[in-house]
């Protein structure tokens, strides 16, 4: 089978560019000497995340309870969940999945302290905790160094529990800010109890700059993976490190300028990430995708040497990998442009 | 079970509203003596467009041939695939749909209607074909009325085809061009074919505004069953004609204006349709969903009387229903405030 023989659309992932993606990126946290914990939400397939592993990762990032069950049923044997978990099912899942594997949670607000203490009342081993900072990004988060130092004190007073250390999602380019936030939680930390096990920090779009965050203990980072539109905008990979390509169709060409592809909202997401455009349409330079509806690309062409054709199959390099491949059942496994096989997306749609 | 049980993120569809929504969108059509066919797109539920047809609805419309193969299966026998399909492989699956249904598809190029002649050949019911105009909103269609007039002698030439009529995905507020093309066309076609059967406008924006197109035999819409916050601010609904809504909890409150929700781009889509925000956050007029993450909506209250609290539940208007629904497994389905069941959203991904 070839590309050409694919139905479309569909989700098109180059093994060779992923493998070449993480054993680049864990060799540059090798010779860092910083854990390296690949987030699993952008592939959402355990056989991705077990060459992560392979490769040398430290274990896995999940941001859902429904990817941690998927995860751990597959032997992941030590998973960072970093979301903050409330209700009581949930937190009944986690004791599950921490009954077989280590398992790590975060909190950044005494009610989900209480609630896990609560729910991990009397296991054997305490549940590992940490605190997630808000060292600037303006999402979940304590605000200071001291309200960390705090929170990570009510936690290792609380019931079933254990201080696991400090976690943060940064914004790119602020690595002195975050170093600065987390040094000054982990000296608090210190003289309040002694230890701060982990310092994590993460995102592809500061990859390239962990280093300049010596208080980390490990890095997380998800889009690495398979690289994306956004992240060639940045300046953190180049084309030929997108592995995710969304294959569509030219099924209409209705003016000189406009074709019209098969893959819309519902294949490349609405994502923008503040660029202009819905994804990069490869060999055709210049190309843009002006907007979408659910099933339809809108492509405009004038800018081009050259015209698609009607049935044409176009590949695209969406803005925002990881939404897409949430949105298939299975991706399509290629070597450059030979067809590998259909393959599932296990924790596809792990919403909660 | 209350609404406060249910895990979140979820997607919840009132049915009180649902078939309100179904009865006053159908006496309108029926008033204008105009028969509607529905766009399952929005749900794609079979249960829920079997209460369109028992409402009056003379027929269903599907984007894509794996929506149309569900609904098949369900027994729906007058199905509408409002897409230019191109290749071998989707065509022999429509014509095995076409052989236990009454299935209509369109075109707007020679090709298409070349390989739905190929397709088609040899059976013994030609496959109706109707010409897709482009009246104005510059995605697929023929671009005047001449040319539909030269599409529909080819569709009606072609082997195992006949000419089904003319169908248009029309721009918002644009009805006295869209019936101007649609009539100039019909008029050519009546002189060269003498018979132009169906004449098929559509979408939600333009539903009010229908009887402005008396050429139109029938009408397709598929989010006025859910509405949605971009039709609240085209003033084509109320907010208490909202169906849909993502049920979300507060896991965060980092600062005092700032809640942090568990329904991301994930849950509720990037779909901006040119509003600010994303999504209408139900019981705190003012808040403003400013960002969302893949899996956390981040919320500013600074413009609200009170404060939500962390485990607070909330119910958030998503920008546009219809790519909310595709990304769940499941809906769950209420009456009001009582709970019913988790119903299975059963051509969810149906991408091909």
């Amino acid at each position: 089978m070839s590309i050409e023989d694919i139905e479309t659309p569909a989700v098109l992932v180059d093994l060779t560019v992923v493998e070449a993606n993480i054993h680049r990126t864990q060799q540059g946290f090798d010779q860092l000497g910083l854990g390296f914990r690949p987030h699993i939400k952008t592939h959402k397939i355990p056989y991705l995340a077990r060459q992560q592993i392979q490769a040398g990762a430290i274990g896995i990032a999940c941001q859902k309870i429904s990817e941690a069950e998927v995860f751990a049923a597959e032997d992941f044997d030590d998973i960072l969940l970093c979301y903050n978990l409330l209700s009581p099912d949930k937190i009944a899942r986690a004791r599950a999945i921490a009954e077989k594997t280590q398992l790590s949670l975060v909190a950044d607000n005494l009610e989900v302290v209480a609630a896990l203490s609560e729910g991990f009342r009397g296991v054997d081993e305490p549940l590992a905790v940490l605190v997630e900072c808000d060292t600037g990004a303006g999402r979940c988060g304590v605000q200071s160094p001291q309200a960390a130092c705090d929170l990570a004190v009510s936690i290792a007073l609380a019931k079933g529990l254990r201080f696991g250390g400090l976690m943060t999602y940064p914004r790119a380019d602020t690595e002195d800010q975050v170093e600065s936030f987390l040094s000054q939680a982990r000296d608090l930390i210190l003289k309040e109890l002694g230890a701060c096990p982990t310092i994590s920090g993460g995102g592809t779009p500061s990859l390239n700059h962990a280093g300049r965050m010596p208080c980390l203990t490990e890095y997380r980072a998800g889009t690495y993976i398979y690289n994306d539109r956004s992240l060639i905008a940045r300046g953190a990979c180049l084309e030929s490190d997108c592995a995710l390509t969304v294959l569509s169709t030219v099924v209409s060409r209705p003016t000189h300028d406009r074709a019209i592809l098969d893959a819309g909202s519902k294949s490349l997401t609405s994502d923008l990430f503040g660029l202009t455009g819905h994804g990069l349409i490869l060999n055709y330079p210049g190309a843009e995708i002006v907007a979408l509806s659910e099933e339809h690309a809108h492509a405009d062409f004038r800018h081009c040497a050259t015209r698609p054709t009607i049935g044409e199959k176009l590949r695209i390099i969406p803005n925002h990998a990881c939404p897409v491949s949430n949105l298939v059942d299975q991706v399509v496994f290629l070597r450059g442009e030979d067809v590998w096989r259909p393959f599932p997306v296990a924790a596809r749609g792990c919403v909660i």
